[in-house]
Order: structure tokens, then sequence, then C-alpha cells
């Protein structure tokens, strides 16, 4: 560790308080190990000197942005050093080229700041947002309230300054908007979480603020008429910018009525907002209860939406639980089967359920929890369980949330060995010291 | 060849007239080697077969589709067996889910065609779309007219079979719009030109056709006015669905007039046609000679640029040469200097120059031809300034038709050997008998 204190100065803080705030993550799980510290890197050469002297001793780093993850991908577990990118926050807008070139630090709320002053944004949009940081959202892939239309970081990532766990500086992608400049390492990067290699820069595509938007928000009694409803818009060559939905029980939670709650955004032109939302609202059957007719009323209209993991926090909490929040995604066809099977399991599991998921792309966050005592055993085979349930109807245990810990036994159901065996692979080809967040994924 | 006599009977040609048809794709490149053979596999058991055979006996596969690519990527450069996915073209396509699981040889036109029927559509273009076949598309990961708005084929791609160089067949990805389990196999897959490994299915993603859409066609005298105008409009909060550019030479010979011509789209709601071509066109300082009002009229204003190869090739042929198609990207400040560079470059080299490209990325295909006698010596030192001339201006070698074997040496000056020795070491985990494609990219 006396390269750290030489390195970095009161850039690197020791184990104690301070440090051990940055051990876990937002997930439940809890890591008993000590760390050794947490170190704040400031610019690219710093990483570099930092992996190289972490490869050369065999110290396991663990990459951070805002610690936001849900299944243990960000959590220190083994006595390592903990990497905060919190500093590396420069950002630098090209409304021509329409790309911002920015540190792995910068939090997607800040930059979307930045943005709205040339009409552009960044859609990518997770519950977190306004913690979230870019390095941590590439190397978590995550998605959120916009992917319906715009997908999630592996449309957004032009190009990454990426150091590998041999203290090799890869620039890798482009500043273009197309890029086939041999086999896309970019998108290798992006998602693996923090095991392949520390990004310190990242190119990013940014997108026109749409001109305009118009929503509904729509009760239903049945679950099929709702998801019916999702796909009926989109053949009627509405593509929704959001598609929201929460259970009877969650609705309540965020103050809404305690019914099935749908929640549907579609981007639009300017002028066109009264067609489009009587379009809207002649495909929807549910029972409408709002209506927005432009782009700052829709985002109004799903701020219920987002205060869905404080609705789901302050509940598990007054029942004296801990909290722990699903990430599953299945075809949209199987959507009913899916929430009626989820249902099913939570009951047999003798655990509360609370569903509510970006429904437009399938995927499901179910929320249950366990009393603090009791430890976290029942919930992990529900978990178990629920990913049989989504490998058996076509889908994946992780849509946007990755791997973590937490998952690296569900993921195995879902994929198999072999291809495994294949990632494995590419881990020795970045890390092969197995120092980059060691543990995490395979 | 036994084996695949025996296995393959009549879906295997041996050397000879017509299995010469396939030995080339539609690049200027010669090879003189002679092949083995073609052979057709009509399912994945027969591909798993044909590759562990292949690698038992260390013979190269070409894998093929309909050999449109413009870089070599689907010739065969030794003595070994094409791999024709051509009678390998199910298409299932399920509304619902709103995905396409099809088989490789599928053409994307045909796969159009089916999705009509639905209100949907796959939005990647490339202007070989009639006989560019699924598989190709994402081993070549093409781009094409709608790029500005859609993307490439990495956008577009949930979920593969492939069969890797040692003969594993690996699922990967997911049939749902998000996925992340695990590292991004998929997009390593797509633009990996057929040397990690070989499609034998792949699940799309579709979207619905828009609505509407409103174009113009402008001309301009000078090319910056024409560069900033595509940025007007994004920054005037319309997405383009397509910019396409040919400078005034081509414009001429695609029989517009000669003038450097744009060809811009908007997709719109359903009535919002009339506004958005209002302000679209207050945002284009342009003399419009052209303008569309609906989705059909929109692609037919772009037909001219359409016949932007046919033209290029004619007048080549015209002038007893033979054409070479190239592909680069700029960031779009740097447009304007790129195409100053580029008719320098070619003035120096007395070499001819057609000017076009999906300037809504900026990609520009520049066009050039030789005389049959002189070889194409002269047009390669072209490449080489060329290639030095977008690396500096922060471009990209290749922006969607790859590197096959004509931009090996390209692609180095862009990245630099540290990169391209992980493409290397990932090329080794998936075809260690490098029996996949060799000698492509890498
Ligand atoms: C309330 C709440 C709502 C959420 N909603 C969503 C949602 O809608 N969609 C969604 O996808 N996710 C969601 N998440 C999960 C999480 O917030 C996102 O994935 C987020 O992008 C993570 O950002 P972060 O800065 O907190 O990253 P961290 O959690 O700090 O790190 C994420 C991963 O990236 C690695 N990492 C961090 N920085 C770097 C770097 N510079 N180089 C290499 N690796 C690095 C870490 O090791 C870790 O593996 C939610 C989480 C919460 C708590
Ligand atoms: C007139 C013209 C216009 C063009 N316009 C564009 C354009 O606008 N945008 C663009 O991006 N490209 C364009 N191209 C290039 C090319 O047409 C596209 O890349 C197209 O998608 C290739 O499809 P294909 O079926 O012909 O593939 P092929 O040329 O047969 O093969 C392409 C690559 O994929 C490999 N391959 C084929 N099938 C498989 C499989 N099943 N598994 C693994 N590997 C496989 C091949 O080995 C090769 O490396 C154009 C070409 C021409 C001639």
């Amino acid at each position: 560790m006396e390269f750290l204190r030489k390195e970095f100065g009161e850039r690197f803080i020791e184990d104690g308080v301070t440090a051990r705030l940055y051990v876990r993550d937002a997930s439940f799980m809890e890591f008993s190990e000590s760390i050794a510290g947490v170190v704040f890197p400031v610019d690219e050469e710093e990483v570099v000197k930092l992996v190289r002297w972490a490869a050369r001793n065999k110290v396991p780093l663990f990459p951070q942005g805002s610690a936001t993850s849900l299944s243990g991908n960000a959590s220190a577990t083994a006595k390592g050093v903990v990497v905060s990118f919190e500093k590396m926050d420069k950002v630098e807008v090209d409304p021509v080229d329409g790309v911002a070139v920015v540190g792995p630090g910068v939090r997607l709320e800040e930059l979307n700041v930045e943005l709205a002053r040339y009409g552009l944004f960044f859609p990518v949009d997770p519950g977190s947002v306004k913690s979230a940081t870019v390095g941590g959202a590439i190397a978590n892939g995550a998605g959120g309230m916009r992917g319906a239309k715009y997908g999630t970081m592996k449309d957004w990532v032009l190009g990454l300054r990426v150091v590998t766990g041999r203290g090799d500086l890869l620039r890798v992608g482009c500043r273009t908007y197309k890029c086939r400049n041999g086999y896309d390492l970019v998108r290798l990067f992006v998602g693996s979480e923090g095991t392949l290699g520390l990004v310190t820069e990242a190119i990013l595509k940014l997108a026109p603020v749409p001109e305009s938007a118009v929503a509904v928000l729509a009760y239903y009694d049945d679950l099929e008429t709702l998801v019916e409803d999702v796909v009926r818009v989109r053949a009627g060559r509405l593509w929704p910018l959001f598609a929201e939905f929460l259970d009877a029980p969650t609705s309540a939670v965020v103050g809404l009525e305690s019914r099935n709650a749908l929640f549907l955004g579609v981007d639009v032109n300017g002028g066109a907002e009264e067609r489009a939302l009587r379009r809207l609202e002649s495909l929807v059957r549910g029972e409408v209860a709002q209506r927005a007719l432009d782009w700052g009323n829709a985002m109004k209209l799903l701020e219920p939406r987002r205060r869905l993991f404080y609705g789901q926090i302050s509940t598990a909490q007054r029942d004296g639980g801990v909290l722990v929040i699903e990430d599953v995604a299945v075809p949209i066809s199987k959507l009913p089967e899916a929430v009626r099977g989820l249902k099913k399991l939570a009951e047999r599991h003798g655990l509360p359920l609370l569903l509510g998921g970006h429904i437009g792309d399938g995927n499901l966050h179910p929320a249950t929890w366990y009393r603090r005592g009791e430890g976290p055993g029942r919930v992990e085979k529900f978990l178990r369980d629920m990913a049989e349930l989504v490998v058996k109807l076509n889908g994946t245990v992780s849509a946007e949330h990755g791997i973590g810990v937490l998952k690296k036994d569900l993921i195995k159901m879902e994929l198999g060995e072999e291809a495994l065996n294949y990632m494995r692979e590419l881990k020795r080809v970045f890390d092969p010291y197995n120092i980059l967040n060691p543990g995490k994924i395979l």
C-alpha cells in the first residue's frame, strides 16, 4: 500500500469508517471482508499506474461509480482496493458531431443538464439517473425508462478509452456514429461490469430531444389486456417512448389507485399532439386516468413510476425488511404468464411481492424483502425459482442490472457452461491476473 | 473432400465453372487461388459437422451470403471450401414479441416484404438490400441509408446461434429486447466477418413502420452549407431518417442536376406532415427541388440515390475501368474538410472521383476506378492516403463495409498494434485452428 500512499496522497483513503462507505453497492448482499482502502484517480495515467501496480502485486481492484448496482456488481468482495471514478468527471459536448466526450465519473443527470442547452439529450434513463455515473452505466450496460424506444447503453457508446487488466491503455471504437474497425471491443466492455477493463473516457452518441410527446396513464383490471394494448400501440405504428407497468399493490405504494397501471408515452412532432393522443386513446382499452399533451407533462405523468424504488424501500422498511429488487425479462407475449407465475412463486415461498417494470421491453423488476433477523435464504430460493420460470419462458435472468455476484448461478441456468467457458477465456485475455473486479459475473 | 461428397451429396459442388462463381465478392480484388468447392448446408447440424471436419483437417472455410462485400470480406483467398448459406432461409415473425427469427440466408428485402404484413420493418437498409443476406449483414455489421436514425446491424440483433471454429454451437444473447447475461457475445460476432463463428440463426429486433415521413431534395453550391444544414435540422429537434449526399459530378451520373445534392427525410406522425415539411424547409438553406409529404413519396425521392452504384459502375465501365468503392467516416464537423481533401488527393493521384454517402453519419463512399490493363496500384496508394486523411480527422477507415483483405493495413493506422493484438487473441479463443475466413481483418 506504500505505493498508493505515495502516488495518491490524500486521494487514497485507507480502511476505516470512510473507506467502508465504499464497500457495498445498493444490493442486499453483505460482504464481510475488509478492504485495503479507496483510491480516487484523476486521470488516465494514474489509472494505468494503478493497474500495473495491482497486476504486479496481485491486488484486486473494485471499480466504482456511484455504487447503485443491485446485484453486487460494485461491491468489494475481497481484501482489495476500491477505485472510485468520482473525480474523473469532465464533460465536453460537441453539438455538431452530436457526441459528448466524458469522464467515467459524470452522473447521467448532470450530463443531461449540460446537453439541454443544445436541444440534445442522452436517452438512457435508469431509475437511478440522479446518481448513476457514465462509467457505471457503461460497465453495467444500463437500461431504464426509455428502453422501449432508445435501447440501452450498448446503443449509445461510440468509443472508449480503457485500461485492461494488463495495464494496457486501449482506444477502441470511433468518434463517428458508424464504425467498423475490427471486432467490436466497445460493446465487449459495455456490460462487462468492470471485469475486463477500467473505462477512463467515453464518447457518447447524443439524440435530439423529441419535439413533443403525448402520454396516458391507464388502469386495467386484467393484465392480458394491458399487455395486449402495448402491442396494439406498436402495431398501430406508434413506437412507445415509454411503456411502464405497476401491478395493483405497487400502484397503491406510489400513491395511485390500487389497480394495474400502464404508463404509455409516445414522442411526436410538434403540432401532432392532439391527433396522436386520440390515436393512442383509441388503441388503449384500459381506463385512461391521466393524459399529457407535451414533453414536460409526459415526463411529469411518469413521476409516480419514478417513485417506485422509494415506495418499495419504505414499504419493506415499515415491515422491518431488507429490500431485494429483481430484474428479469421475458418475450412480451409471455408477460401475463410470467406475472401470474411470479405471484404464485412469491405465495409459495411466503414472500411479499411488488411488481413493476419496463413492460415495453418485457422487463420486470419484482421486489420482495426479508426480515433482517431471518437472513436472505428464503429469498434466494425464490430467486432461483424465478430464474427457472423466466428461462422456461424464453427470457433472461438479467435484462439490465447485470450478473454481479447474485446471479452467477442463475446465468448458468440460462446459457449453459459452454458459452460461459468462452466468456472465461475472454476474461483471461483482458485480465490474466484476475485483478479487475474478481469474482463477478463468472 | 470425401467427407463433403458423402455428407452433402449434390449440395457440394467441386471446383469448376459453377464453383468459381462463388470465389469472389463484389470488391475489385482478384484472388488467384483455386478452391476445393462450395457447400450448401441446410441446417445447424450440418454446419457443426462441417466445422468439426474442417477443424480436424485444417481446411479453411469461407462463409458467404450473397457475396456483395466490397473489401474482400467474402472472397475465398486460399484453397478451402466456400460455405454458402443461401439454403438456410427460414423466416418466423412474431409481431407480439416484435422479433423475427431467421436463417442466415434470408435476404433483407425478402424479410421486409414479409414484415410489411404486420406494420413492422427491419430498418437496416444497405444499398445492396435486394441481395444482401441477414448472415452477411450481421457478419459485416452493415449499415446503410437509414443509419442516421436507426443505426446499424449491431443495434438490431438480439440473439444468435453460432458455430465457433472449435465446432461448438453457442446460443448467445436473448429473445428479449434487453439482455444482460454476461459478456455481449452477440456484438462480438456482429461485424466479425465470419472470422469468429458461423451464424446459423438470428433473432432480430423489429421496428414499427413510421406513420409517415416528409423529405426534401435540395441543391447546394457550397458543401459547408449543406453539412451545416444537416446539423441545423438535428438541432431543430428533427431527427433525420435519412441524410444522403451526392457531389455535383455524382448527381449528374444518377440523373440529377450537376450540383451538390442533399436528400433529407424525417419520419413524422400522421397529420404532422405539412407542418414538419415547413419546419424542414425553414431549416434547409439549399435550393429545394423536390418535396415529399408521405412515407411512399419520401422513399421515392431517395431513388436517384439508390441508383448510385449503377451510376458509378456504368461510368467506370464506359471509361474501361474497374470500380473501387470506398467507405470512410469522419465526425460531421470534419466533412467539408474531408471532401476537399479527398478531391485534392484524387487529383494528385490522377484518378477520377465520384463522391456520395450517408452524410448524416459522416460516412462517405468515394468511388474511383482504374483501367483493367493498368492494375490497382495507383488506386491502392490513393486509398492509403485517404486513410491517413480520415484518421487525421478523427475518423475511421471503415464505417460499414468492414476490413476484409483490403483494409488490413489501414486499420493498423487507425488503431495501432495494441488493440489489434487483443483482437488476435480473441480470434484464437473462437477459432484456434484459424479455419474461419482466414486472412481477413487481422
Ligand atoms: C433506485 C435504483 C433504480 C435503478 N434503476 C435502474 C434502471 O432502471 N435500469 C438499469 O439498468 N439499472 C438500474 N439500476 C441499477 C444501477 O443504478 C445502474 O446500472 C447504474 O447505471 C449504475 O451506475 P453507478 O455509477 O452506480 O455504477 P456502480 O454501481 O458504481 O458500478 C456498476 C458496475 O460498473 C463498474 N464500474 C464503475 N465504474 C467503472 C469504470 N470507470 N470502469 C469500469 N468499470 C466500472 C463497477 O465495478 C460495477 O461492476 C437502479 C438502481 C437503483 C438503486
Ligand atoms: C451496390 C452495393 C451497395 C452497398 N451498400 C452498402 C451500404 O449502404 N451499407 C453497408 O453497410 N454495406 C453496403 N454494401 C456492402 C454489403 O452489401 C453489405 O455488407 C451486405 O450486408 C453483405 O451481405 P451479403 O449477404 O452479400 O454478405 P457477404 O458479402 O456474402 O458476406 C459478408 C461477410 O459475412 C460473412 N458471412 C456471410 N454469411 C455468414 C454467416 N452465416 N456466418 C458468418 N459469417 C458469414 C462473409 O464471410 C463475409 O465476411 C454494399 C455493397 C454493394 C455491392
